[in-house]
């Protein structure tokens, strides 16, 4: 029954009239119906999108439990900096300003140990040297006497938050310093603009101080007791992670699409693999903001407070100039012009040779620098790598004996099994791409080597510092 | 007699000692004057450090007055809301809290209206949403009896900052709501943590909203008023600068390093000039942010509220995959494979060709985005570089009368005119990298007409619906 109403709702009936255009036929009845409907639909359209979004919430969350922890920390820290307001003493000792201390949580708390401890020490010395500052710039103007006393401060705010707000975009200090002339401003304003108000001067510059290093201390234990998450950890895996996708995309893409389905026309297998070179193209901005995070952090796990992070990022700039040359490659692949077969046949062996080492000698890279020393088999991979070039450069050179030598020949491949000029050449420049993309890695090769030494050379030093106190290289390495 | 003594301090007297190794020789009165130049050399160091600095700065602030302008727009902001304090009425309205609107002046001035607008409108509703839902949560509280108070609040509190917290990560409310997410946890926690404290909620809550409206309104006043600088016409600039940089540097590259340098061996001239194309390669992120926050901007220039923003974002990623080629034309260029002068005489005038053209097509394409209307010479360009493609094709193809058959016959070149196949592979991967670029630039053309179509279609809406007040469409374009 139900479905005969449905079915008879998708019909309509229409009419022609006379000026040829035709008129839908409702049903008197439809006005009410066709208002419920339409609610009905906006109402079911909306709870789609309220469900997708919550699917999407989910899968998040699911994927990526850090995620979860990382908000529970937040309500934590909240609720324990709450205790300060409901703890009679501790409020009759920091007052109304208790506030200043859930607001620096709110402000400060950042999912990683670096990015936190970035923004708690800018905000601490910040707020301690604005604070002194505001109450030296009160006391001059009030010796200036009570006429111009308000023009003192406006004029010292006006010119100190300009010379701050300008110092935000000078890069050296933007990477290190940003959050602190923000709260430099806003801490001095504040503070010497209640000097004119509040007669306790100090009280208030010293409340707040105390506040803010109340909940900076607060966040700095809950974001490294409670599952920390460290920047300089995640630049780690992401760059071991970048490179093993780099390696993914380049041999199965190169194997599956571009050489299986190029040279011998098979499928493509799973697709999102071969596309990982993308997200090396993409990850420049996060790579930058770890790394600047991770200079905050203390040693942790295997990494040292001096840890050379700016090298993370040559590395990083390196696989990108190889990603850069996969990119190119895939234009190749899809190019019209596709090459012939006797062409791909000849190639197909050492291109495979040539993609699938210099994919094993990245694959070795991500485990040299997950393991952080040199690897004893990189050279070797590296020859290899080497080897099959110069197989690749020989098969090259023989190509000219499949040529032939005559344009307009084009008829006659089948009768002489010579193909024309013009069909090598999206072979050729795969290949020649490829030999880039090998020199590339070697440059990469030279990357990680210098990261390995440098660490290796920091350990030594630390080690030779700590040998004293034996036990706290072995704290450190808890 | 400086310059003596100096000369002295140059050198140093070594004894060899009897073990091998050598020790210097300080002339007895070292020390004091050993302390005083180590210091004087600190201090210089130190001076030179801080010059260099300020010259930095000074630099940045004459290449942009904009970020002068800038400071002193937060400046002046600052300084008007400090009358807020100074004036008594004021004062007495809007009580203590009268340094809400200072943080919120600090908070939330950004460099474009568009940032400014979307810290604006997060903040006022978040504050808003917060303030009502304490309020709520508040009383719900204090009817659960003053044992369970305390735990109703740090409950609620626990539950939405985590909410609130995981929310920031989901892409589409980072992109939107990411500063009103933390405002509200903000809000909701200190409001409902001084309702157990503070009598009058009421007034708290009413105290914080208007103060903060009144931060809000003039921070808006300040940057629309005030040589204001828009996001979206700071993206429309980029993505002008941007493919101007592409042209320049595939046009003047290839004309002076590659073809010149590739083709007839001459010197290349300006190199900065030449390396353009990495900026386009590195301001994805940027133009990322100013499209999100073009979004938020009302009506200005010659850009309306809905101007298709996410379509600059198309064309950048356009111009971003000719970029990829043109880094990887680079390394064709300086590859250690020389190509045959023959070779590369034969090919130099066709590649020169689709190099300009395609050049200047990509200018074109640049002054019809900045005209915002489609250019009536796009279509013949886009057909002169294919012409020269086909040129090219042609040339590539005749390439094969050069070609020496046998690859064992390398020493006849000159004998026979003939060069060996070798040595043609890297002109012909640069003539496929060249024909790729220009695939690339149609697919830019395509996007850029897209652009120009939405723009129209919007300007047409957009003029039909002021028809009945055409004032305000003349307004609106002032």
């Amino acid at each position: 029954m139900a479905s005969g109403k449905e079915l008879c709702e998708g019909v309509e009936w229409r009419i022609r009239v006379v000026d040829g255009s035709s008129e839908v036929l409702v049903p008197p009845t439809g006005l009410a119906r066709k208002v419920w409907l339409r609610t009905k639909g906006l109402i079911s359209g909306l709870g789609m999108k309220v469900r997708m979004f919550l699917k999407q919430a989910w899968d998040m969350g699911t994927n990526d439990p850090r995620k979860v922890i990382h908000c529970i920390k937040v309500g934590l820290a909240l609720t324990i900096v709450s205790l300060v307001y409901f703890m009679r003493p501790l409020y009759d000792g920091v007052g109304g300003n208790a506030m200043w201390a859930i607001m620096t949580v709110v402000v400060v708390f950042e999912p990683t140990v670096g990015a936190t401890l970035y923004k708690c020490l800018n905000r601490v010395c910040a707020t301690c040297l604005a604070g002194f500052l505001a109450v030296g710039v009160h006391w001059i103007a009030s010796q200036s006497g009570d006429r111009f006393e308000p023009f003192v401060v406006g004029a010292s705010i006006f010119i100190l938050a300009s010379i701050a707000t300008f110092s935000r975009f000078i890069p050296s200090v933007k990477s290190m310093f940003d959050y602190g002339a923000m709260i430099f401003i806003l801490t001095f304003s504040i503070v010497a603009i209640s000097g004119y108000r509040v007669d306790k001067l100090f009280d208030l510059a010293h409340q707040r101080i105390s506040t803010i290093i109340i909940g900076t201390s607060l966040c700095i234990l809950v974001i490294m007791l409670v599952c920390p998450i460290w920047s300089g950890q995640e630049l780690h895996s992401l760059t071991v992670r970048n490179m093993d996708k780099l390696s993914d995309s380049l041999d199965g893409w190169f194997r599956s699409r571009c050489v299986r389905q190029y040279f011998t026309n098979s499928n493509g297998e799973d697709d999102q693999k071969l596309q990982g070179y993308k997200c090396v193209l993409s990850s420049k901005a996060s790579e930058e903001s770890m790394a600047n995070f991770a200079r905050w952090e203390p040693s942790h796990g295997r990494f040292n407070f001096r840890h050379p992070w700016k090298q993370y990022l040559k590395i990083g700039a390196s696989m990108r100039s190889c990603a850069y040359c996969i990119e190119a490659l895939n234009s190749c692949i899809n190019s019209e012009n596709q090459a012939a077969e006797s062409i791909k046949k000849h190639l197909s062996t050492s291109c495979l040779k040539v993609s699938s080492s210099s994919s094993s000698a990245i694959k070795e890279l991500a485990e040299s620098v997950k393991k952080m020393n040199k690897s004893p088999t990189i050279d070797l991979l590296v020859e290899e790598m080497n080897s099959a070039l110069e197989e690749l450069h020989n098969d090259l050179k023989s190509l000219s004996h499949l040529l032939n030598p005559s344009t307009t020949a084009e008829n006659q491949i089948s009768a002489t099994g010579l193909v024309p000029f013009t069909e090598i050449i999206p072979v050729v420049t795969l290949a020649s791409i490829l030999i880039e993309i090998s020199v590339r890695i070697e440059a990469l090769v030279g990357s990680v080597e210098e990261l390995v030494k440098e660490i290796e050379m920091k350990d030594k030093i630390v080690a030779k510092e700590e040998k004293p106190e034996g036990t706290m290289k072995a704290l450190q390495r808890v």
